[in-house]
């Protein structure tokens, strides 16, 4: 049984930045997440890409974020269980809580924080002949490692931001790059859409449009991706990679259950605290909602200050909170 | 005339941020400050200092984070009005305001946002005699432009960094720089103070220790100032200039007869949007108040990120707000 002052549920950047503000106050945490890999969003679905909006950074790779804060929070010497999912939540006779994960890990806290993001990411699937059976064997649905595509005829799917953007930067290094889009306008940003279409015109990337794949094919590994156009005709490409992106569909999982307000698949906090409706237990970040919520990174950072204040008193609740600036103090640690 | 969507009174972390989220949205921001730099408190107080708890730095020493805050905003040209204080706040007819500062300075705008920190400082003055009557004339609690002091015969007051600072820096370009401080040992850095020593042993600056200035005289530009040491033993020095350089009190000033609420010195926000109680004038940062509140750089620039959703409705109020991340657009300028 692991034991600490407070649990975090999701080690994505506001996860992380938490245990930093926790520390603070002397709290100490276990932060538990169902990917393989600290960060999150950004580690999981963008590490290469610059955030430009994180205050105090014209510009940071989304990876170089999660590195520095993981620094920033080493101090305090956080735990961590991952690759796990969260399963169950019970509430001791105390007050406090254990959790207890897919892989049967159990962490005994006093307060529960849930960063969960937009909850667990699952990609949303087209429907497409085969798809399951070719994933992981040239089928993907995120692009984790760019450079595992450099020198392959790489089939995209997808009109979004994510289609796009991949598209663009893989023309630089695949050997082939087509892009699949049903429509012939494009949700994602329109400059994008204006490169896409450049890059198309100078035979850099092919871009197929008014089209969806229906099948695929191989010989244990993808070698064949056919394309159905709305006029009916069929035309069948050669292809080392398929990487359809039409999103990701968050899921709120077993959390869901533990009797929290939700509204819209985001759970409704007092924005004094952060915390839920059930006690002890608060969420921050993009899984939580109030009058006026942005979902940015910078706003889950605010919340995690405030949330630790709050928890403070459930951790240590015979202590009085005195609040010090770390510019005076520096950053003392347990 | 200066013509802005938002004029953002304090040009602190905060208020430059404000510059970058409202950019975001393709609003335009002219900034106003008492202080002679941007940066507030940061640049004015500890710029040498380093802060530990702006997320995604484990360290970033004060002024650095100013200037990479000045950098991030950069691309949305943002106006400065500086070491102007604001005098008064004019509401026009269709709504919008007219803001005047101290030197006569007008900027007309569609939305207030105060982000005055602790309010706009004021310099803490010594006891000495006159010492008003020669404000401006040649008595200044600050150094705004160094060059107007080369090849003059300089008194400088104070014993923390700013004293410790300007007295190294002038040893350079005056004809004569003389420190005057109550104490033997200094509160500013020691590497600074150890200069300063260095320099009065070189014969640079006449270093005046365990004294205080007690009067001063002049026909009507300052001629003499009188020092009286801990021994009661008394000298007068000829002086073209004296900057006592004791600090910063806040004061709200005139904004605190705006009509708004104002809760023990801060004023009281919507969390929402952080509006005040008055229309189109917001307020974030240190200077506001709302239940939670915790005096944080990181704090104000959620509340910066979630006044701009806010603001863009008078700014544009014709307009549909899309809320795009800039992972995916990047920071598309005007």
């Amino acid at each position: 049984m692991i034991t600490t002052d407070i649990c975090i549920i999701g080690a994505g950047p506001v996860g992380l930045f938490a245990v930093f503000e926790a520390g603070l106050l002397k709290m100490r945490c276990h932060l538990i997440d169902a990917l393989p890999q600290v960060g999150g969003q950004l580690s999981e679905i963008y590490p290469q890409k610059p955030i430009y909006d994180i205050p105090g950074y014209p510009a940071i790779n989304a990876q170089t974020l999660v590195d520095n804060l993981m620094e920033q929070i080493a101090p305090f010497n956080p735990g961590f269980t991952l690759g796990e999912r969260v399963e169950s939540l019970d509430r001791q006779e105390d007050g406090s809580y254990q959790i207890t994960t897919s892989d049967g890990t159990a962490v005994h806290c006093q307060v529960v924080v849930i960063a969960g993001g937009l909850g667990s990411f699952e990609p949303r699937k087209p429907e497409i002949l085969n798809l399951e059976q070719f994933e992981g064997k040239g089928v993907a649905y995120m692009v984790k490692n760019p450079e595992q595509l450099r020198n392959r005829r790489v089939v995209l799917a997808g009109g979004g931001d994510s289609a796009l953007d991949w598209t663009i930067f893989l023309a630089e290094i695949a050997k082939e790059v087509t892009l699949v889009h049903r429509s012939d306008s494009f949700r994602g940003a329109p400059d994008s859409a204006e490169k896409v279409v450049e890059l198309a015109k100078q035979g850099r990337i092919n871009l197929v449009l008014q089209s969806n794949i229906t099948s695929i094919n191989g010989n244990g590994h993808l070698q064949e991706v056919t394309i159905t156009a709305k006029d009916k005709s069929v035309t069948t490409l050669e292809a080392d990679n398929l990487i359809p992106l039409f999103g990701l569909t968050p899921k709120l999982g077993p959390i869901a259950d533990w009797g929290l307000s939700i509204d819209k698949s985001a759970i409704s906090v007092d924005t004094t605290d952060y915390s839920t409706n059930v006690e002890r237990i608060y969420a921050i970040g993009d899984i939580n909602t109030y009058p006026g919520k942005l979902k940015l990174i910078l706003c889950g950072f605010h919340e995690a200050a405030l949330m630790c204040q709050s928890a403070f008193h459930h951790v240590h609740p015979n202590q009085k909170l005195s609040f010090k600036y770390t510019t005076v103090n520096g950053v003392p640690t347990f």
